[in-house]
């Protein structure tokens, strides 16, 4: 089977939800993450302008969710399904924390269907609902108070299939750095002003230029950067203080 | 500095929020993340009813709530202050994504507080709230609608810190940091000097702090440093040059 973006293959079911706000505000936080496919088993208030207003701009995701009367309607030709829970409870399916469980189902979603199944704000999904998944996945979470909020969780899910799927992670490039020669000539600078300015003495110089190299060899310092800080130094230094 | 359970250290910082249920839904975020310290800059509606429904048992949390009027009184004792916003601008500080800007803002919270700064629902973070902060942090969202609930962000971050905060050390543990008040005082300092010795021209700026800022905040200034490079520039800017 050929290879496709892995998210076109993700879907989210939610399961006989209450409140039509965590509908919205799910197929927000799909949207934001790039997924799309919205599948919604028995909600108890559905269209319904509380769904509209917390989608925001997802207004194309919350149009296109589909309805269903079962959860097996739903998972039709999904290959891979996880039960998204806090829960512990008897089931039949291994438990994974939920970043493992998305690497997990990316690499299925890279040419089958896979589904990730939430279920009610309260009573959470049903034992039959899990077993009927093929792993169940855990926010790690406060033991003292652990039920995030039904959309909350729904983004969390979308946001760690988005990194899962995507290229790793960048950090940012670094600027160009001034160099060697630069950096010395700033630092010559900074010890003759202090030294003229009697901030040091040069027979007691107290570690100050070790310190001050410290400093400004942990930034890095890019070349127009050397030239403002030698800048300030030459304005502060003119003899009229202008 | 003994070191203390990093989550403990770690502050949210809500600016200008327009909704009252957003900060309801982010105290729960926090709290079902085993966070705590909400802190709130000019809430346009708080208290309300909405925020206390959408808070659900994270009630302790917002009820403990601290609500300042500006950025700077939120900041007060903070070591590293991290802006958590989407938007790509003009800005003086460096940017991560939020799963490495977490796992170094952990580093510092063993030892000395952090903080998250979030922005209005539609208009952000200010570009100077963000200058005022030592990193952004962008979640990886679609280019397409990259919007996400301003609480759906506060559960992003508090998920990746409760991860990282439940990882090993992996790095050299940082200095000790200055303070936000410290590190804003010899900001102050440096550009009444460059204001006073002609090298800036307070009509025409130049981009000259955001600039120096942003050098600054990449190296993280440790308290003797400020004292270091104030102490230089009150030598400099002394009558007699003497």
């Amino acid at each position: 089977m050929p290879s496709v973006d892995p998210l076109r293959n993700v879907r989210v079911v939610l399961c006989d939800t209450s409140h039509p706000g965590n509908i919205g505000a799910s197929a927000r936080a799909l949207k934001t993450m790039g997924l799309g496919h919205l599948h919604l088993v028995r909600p108890q208030r559905f269209p319904d302008p509380e769904a509209v207003w917390r989608a925001a701009r997802a207004a194309d995701v919350l149009g296109d969710a589909q309805v269903h009367a079962t959860l097996d309607d739903a998972l039709a030709g999904v290959a891979f399904s996880i039960a998204c829970s806090a829960r512990t409870r008897e089931i039949a399916v291994p438990a994974l924390d939920c970043r493992h469980a998305v690497a997990r189902a990316v690499e299925v979603a890279r040419t089958q269907p896979v589904a990730f199944v939430f279920g009610n704000e309260t009573s959470g999904l049903t034992t039959e609902d899990v077993n009927k998944c093929k792993l169940l996945a855990c926010i790690p979470a406060n033991p003292v108070y652990s039920s995030l909020n039904l959309a909350a969780a729904v983004q969390i899910f979308a946001y760690e299939l988005r990194i899962a799927a995507g290229e790793p992670l960048g950090r940012e490039p670094p600027g160009v750095l001034a160099t060697h020669e630069d950096v010395e000539g700033f630092y010559a600078h900074l010890e003759q002003v202090m030294c003229e300015s009697g901030f040091m003495n040069p027979e007691h110089p107290r570690r100050l230029m070790p310190r001050l190299r410290r400093l400004f060899a942990r930034t890095g310092l890019e070349p127009e950067e050397v030239n403002i800080l030698r800048g300030i130094l030459k304005a502060l230094t003119r003899p009229s203080g202008k």
